[in-house]
């Protein structure tokens, strides 16, 4: 039962079709990720829970899905001088691995602050290890000076159909293998996983809700809608170190872009996937994603990154259990989306 | 293409018929468990590896279809009663489980010395814990004491081949799973999960071959296989506190038990699957089975006890790699047996 032909190509970064070209076109190299499941957890939750572990994705997060997309949708001569991106975590690893396999350069820009296990991988994939500082301004200048040396395709890890297109495939998966959901959670930071998601899953079942869950101390997204604008933090806090960063002008909220063409001023109103497509926000502490990590670990066993846990934290707050809204919600799809966590890291966290 | 009517029924205490009826009978209670893959993991061991993971499995472990079938198996008057088993392991929360299900009692007798996250189990599901000594005669006195007042029926961790036939529905999946298996790998320990395996894995495919793994501390089945009769170990020493069980009749190298039928002295020669049907035994030491699971963390992102990783251990072990026998062995099946470990007592492994 898809609704097709709706026109989102024309309001979107992305759309159905887009997202099934991704399938085809990353078919060959990703996972296809299993739904795993737990009485134990559905008794606690009060609902059936159905798990989409892309903690097992290649790369160890969704990230790689997006990336893939991104690499393979290059024509030749575009991807003959490699690719480059500048991020700190899953992305960076996911965008080794697809230009690995496209057999051409991928030039990560890693701030000298990342976790070592996300580092780790990048190397573990063939990434090649651009240092900077942490803040974004160095991050941008060292990514300009590599365009520049290199002549390197610029990817964004969230801001760009094709990444959007390429998370998107989750969902076709994912209703495959539990058309019975009536909602799908779904972390949120800079927007590509949802609007993907969101996108898919609403194409297929437009009456499927979906709920993004962030980080208290990471809550941009919440705020822009709230404000109707997007509100970029002056820092953040939290222990989902994948969701740290803000929404972009696809994927977000509001924005108008205003740029030169040719010599008109032109105006450039963005495509507001999360404001018309996610139907609510669940805020979450970060007492409550190490718990719910802890429910990962104990009962699914699934090892899964903070930001990976954050859908099961959601769905058990107090927030989403006592809102009405949800309470004829019974089969409940949440995308655990990663699983690189530092063992260290994580064992301090618990112990806590 | 599968080999039928091999008269396996009269050899042994299960067969492909009575394994297929069990995946029928158990087919609504189980989770059909995952396989997944990782290419790093294959670049490290030099051959595709396919992990089944039942750490997935409800209870956490394997032990479910054999205790499911079990349950199942039993008709109504002889269930009314209960069902008791003592273990202290993962067939204690399986059991409890299984006879929840039925709407039967479950009596569990449990050394006092079991891992805490397992007595969790038991209570989780609903089982009555009835602790015991942790000396097998406290343990066989508490159970007779408890039939003798409840009626219950005794159910074998793994010595019955009800249980065996259950394990054995693991094959089934696997095989269509991963049809391109030459290889299966699985922990040994009381034996079932091995028998079963192998029974229903050589009746699909005669080629494939099963390979035990089994932890140097606990190594009673390589002694046995190697002086032609059941060896039990007076002590093991290992942290893969799963296979610390000795062989059984029905799963054993050799067995012969003499008996008094009516007036007569009766000599009954039981059937050794394991002899008959394991290719090889590889032994681990304790430190590769720790960093088995790290592996399995890190990499798979899969939680496994120290029993569930000896898979992965064998197969990256000199004693295997160096072996010709294996060489052509390009895709191995690795049975992750089970997941339930207390995050602190892993964590205490890992730092050690």
């Amino acid at each position: 039962m898809e609704a097709k032909g709706q026109g989102t190509a024309e309001k979107y970064a992305a759309d159905i079709s887009s997202i099934r070209e991704a399938q085809l076109r990353i078919g060959p190299f990703i996972h296809r990720t299993p739904v795993v499941s737990s009485e134990t957890l559905d008794a606690i939750a009060g609902r059936k829970l159905l798990f989409k572990c892309e903690c097992f994705q290649k790369g160890g997060s969704f990230k790689f899905r997006g990336a893939c997309n991104a690499v393979f949708s290059l024509d030749d001569d575009q991807a003959a001088k490699g690719v480059v991106t500048h991020s700190s975590g899953n992305y960076a690893a996911a965008l080794s691995l697809a230009a690995k396999l496209r057999g051409i350069p991928g030039y990560i820009i890693i701030p000298k602050n990342a976790p070592k296990c996300k580092v780790e991988n990048v190397k573990r994939y063939g990434g090649r290890v651009i240092w900077s500082e942490s803040n974004l301004r160095s991050r941008e200048d060292t990514a300009t000076k590599v365009l520049q040396e290199t002549g390197a395709v610029l990817l964004h890890p969230y801001n760009d159909g094709r990444t959007i297109s390429g998370q998107g495939t989750i969902s076709l998966e994912l209703l495959e293998q539990a058309p019975q959901l009536d909602a799908i959670i779904v972390p949120i930071s800079g927007g590509g996983l949802i609007s993907g998601v969101a996108l898919a899953a609403k194409s297929i079942n437009p009456a499927i809700r979906v709920l993004a869950a962030e980080p208290m101390g990471a809550n941009d997204a919440a705020q822009s809608k709230a404000a109707g604008r997007i509100i970029t933090l002056p820092e953040t806090n939290t222990i989902a170190d994948g969701l740290r960063a803000f929404l972009g002008d696809l994927t977000c909220i509001f924005a108008l872009s205003i740029f030169i063409l040719g010599d008109v001023l032109a105006f450039y109103q963005s495509r507001p996937i999360v404001r018309d497509l996610v139907d609510d926000m669940i805020i979450v502490e970060d007492k409550a994603i190490v718990e719910a990590m802890r429910l990962c670990y104990e009962i699914l066993k699934v090892v899964v990154e903070p930001s990976g846990a954050i859908g099961l934290a959601a769905v058990l707050s107090d927030d989403f259990r006592n809102n009405p809204a949800w309470k004829d919600c019974s089969n409940i799809g949440i995308v655990l989306s990663g699983g690189n966590v530092d063992l260290d890291v994580l064992w301090d966290s618990f112990r806590k």
